[in-house]
């Protein structure tokens, strides 16, 4: 299947490309920002066939919607209307799919950046009409990844500050199960 | 002064600074570009008395209003309002002032986003409620710069795909002048 | 086994090594522009048992030497004589045992650079009369990898542009017969 | 289980961590340089238990005791007393626990320090009395890796000037095994 | 005059190089965090005689020894005696002068990096007893730099937050009086 | 004037371009190294009429005719003939007048990368038949600068092995002189 290059995009519906396992302060921080500069925020939650996760895509949407369900006001810009999804294959598909024209993603670091740097190329390879839109991560929240929380919940580190309250109590269930 | 973090900004009006001296055709990529994304467009013309330009900042100013005011359509999104402007002194004052919550910045490569990063958490500090956000520049344009420009044209190489054509020509007069 | 240092190598044969699996266009850019420069080029595929593969090794020297049969002329100078090959082991035992003192690469991002950089440090201590040298991946293929090739194909992405045009249909009847 | 943070650590005690699968020449020079800096240096050796490892934890631990038993004096100023330990979980609570304020780093290259800066930051928020330091590789071992190391070793090329005489021996006995 | 070699430096006395104009509150972080691990830092303040500063050397000097004078206990392991110098050509001479092993620097971002890295190369073939030791900026201090600082000052931005008090209110008289 | 398109280029003749403020180990090593790989090797000069030098123009090219008279002969392969040529203006002007096809620049680390790929992209811009090629430096001539070298020879320091000996002396005689 091709990608509809016909498909009209709105370049002010912006989509969140991630795995979101778990969801972190640091996505937190992202959506409530990005929320305020666009009018419709979709969180697009990607599916990696080949990859383990510690939640299953379903739990993930349902933790995705729980704390975007009633996120604070942006800065009094009024947040845009958010709106969570999961996707299976290219980002770019999904996106013009949804009528999305700006894919919106956070930087920590220089690393993130050139990795980022090459997947936007990319994608703009593939729909040339999509722009990819880079907010860098608040400093507070720079350390965290969601590999480094699973990493510290398997080890029995503190997670407050890294996760929203609710999620910390899901990840503390999941361990333990283990 | 101290800035006024009473004035609210709205976060779907950008404002996209520099120096333009002069404008290059990276620039108008990414002015037409970021012009679908937002509702205000602000070109801001930074004033820097230590630094000798090639052209005046009234002759910037008018250059920029030359070349805006007959952008093509971005994508059936409808471009945003543009305005041109400069400022003297801090850029988040300007931006502040006018009420732009996000200061959108071009990045070409990854000695760029250093510099950026830094930028972007200061101006963090300074006013807490603005964005930065970074668009990728079109590789077809990433190695143009307003100091190349210069550079060229002061040793009489080929300018064109490098600046919008009625910019060439008045490039070429100022370096004949000279 | 160690590496034999007595044997001459000729630095105007430059080796130019990857897994190409499969082909890009970024390759054969990169393979037009080396034949330019030295007397004999050696296009070494490595073998690698640990990581599976979409093209066999013998599907990868047939593609290999399929495309470099009939290269356009490289600015007039005359394209190098280009040889096909593999290698199992240490690329620079590959280069000494086939007499090439310059091994080629491709580079596109500043993370390519820092890999490299190392890579070329090691085989440095491993043959002393080795050089490493790079050239810059031009902008049009820069986001361009074998790995994102598979990728887009895997789901169904169009591949025009991204490889010659006889490798796509060999790619599109690899994906379909899974 | 939570980390400690009433316990007191010392800011003269180094703890030093890694998987020294094999201890390298450039491990060496990075332990004789921080004997001399501090009062007390721990060389950690850390499990991941996902990870197939050329030498079990008990022969890493040995090697390293051999190599860590008889060091030359560091520029008069005397080395630190030296300690060799393991630690299965995080690096911080194994810090804590044994009084280690300074968690000692060699870096190599840019790709070393962006990775090692996000790791410092998030053993920051875990432990925030631990500091973590960096030593730059010295230039003559830059090129030198553990995995490096064993992918020649694999390949039979040379490995003098890559670790200590008496563990190249213990490599060469690992490879044939197999 | 060459560097005397046959000096002997001690590997706990650390030297912490820098301009200081003015003292940021990211120099006294790094002060207070040197000090708990070494016996004797050095503050020294480099003479530039082709670079106007904000500060003379004495103001210099005297902010140093302020603001140095109660630091607070670091962490218990009680700090290192500090003195404040000034130097006047290469840094290796007055860190063997005064018997320093140590160079400590700030890192801010990993452009900060690959400048020390060259410095402490020369550093280290122009006295290769000395060591270069790095520690990582606390992320609160990341975004502040002397010349930001000045920036801002100069534009009457607000500066708590980036300096310490004392220093404030000598950087707002210097703007003034100009 | 324009940069002439038709003139044909040759891509076994390499020019080596620099300011060459004093000649370093550096660039010898890379002049050695480049000479065996090519048939033809220009090393130009670049003239800057707004920067100071330390040697005049003519100093640099006698500088560089004397070090490049007798080289050794790299690896058997035969070295290049070697010119030493100046230039006032565009790079790849001076390359096509001379019919060079490969510009040839050392690479020491990531912050060189990013400027060069810059400089290299926009070379390409202006002549398409252009290229340019990296070396990596050798590691033991890493931190070697001439602005090092200038700043070192300022403050009396050693120079011996970052120039080599003929030069050393016309270094001391120009600072001695001031």
């Amino acid at each position: 299947m091709a990608i509809n290059d016909s498909t009209p995009v709105n370049h002010r519906t912006f989509i969140y490309p991630g795995s979101f396992d778990p969801v972190t302060l640091g996505h937190m921080d992202l959506i409530i920002r990005a929320s305020g500069m666009c009018e419709r925020l979709i969180v697009a939650v990607g599916q990696n066939h080949e990859k383990k996760t510690m939640f299953t895509l379903d739990e993930r949407l349902d933790m995705l919607r729980d704390v975007t369900r009633s996120l604070p006001d942006n800065n009094g810009a009024g947040p845009a209307a958010i709106e969570v999804t999961s996707f299976d294959g290219l980002l770019v598909e999904c996106a013009k799919k949804l009528g999305a024209g700006v894919i919106i993603k956070g930087l920590r670091a220089v690393s993130d950046y050139e990795y980022e740097y090459q997947m936007a190329s990319l994608n703009k390879y593939l729909a040339n009409d999509l722009e990819t839109v880079f907010i860098m991560t608040d400093i507070r929240y720079s350390h965290i990844s969601s590999s480094a929380v699973r990493d510290i919940a398997f080890h029995g580190g503190r997670l407050d500050g890294l996760a929203p309250e609710c999620i910390i109590n899901k990840i503390k269930i999941k361990v333990n199960k283990k």
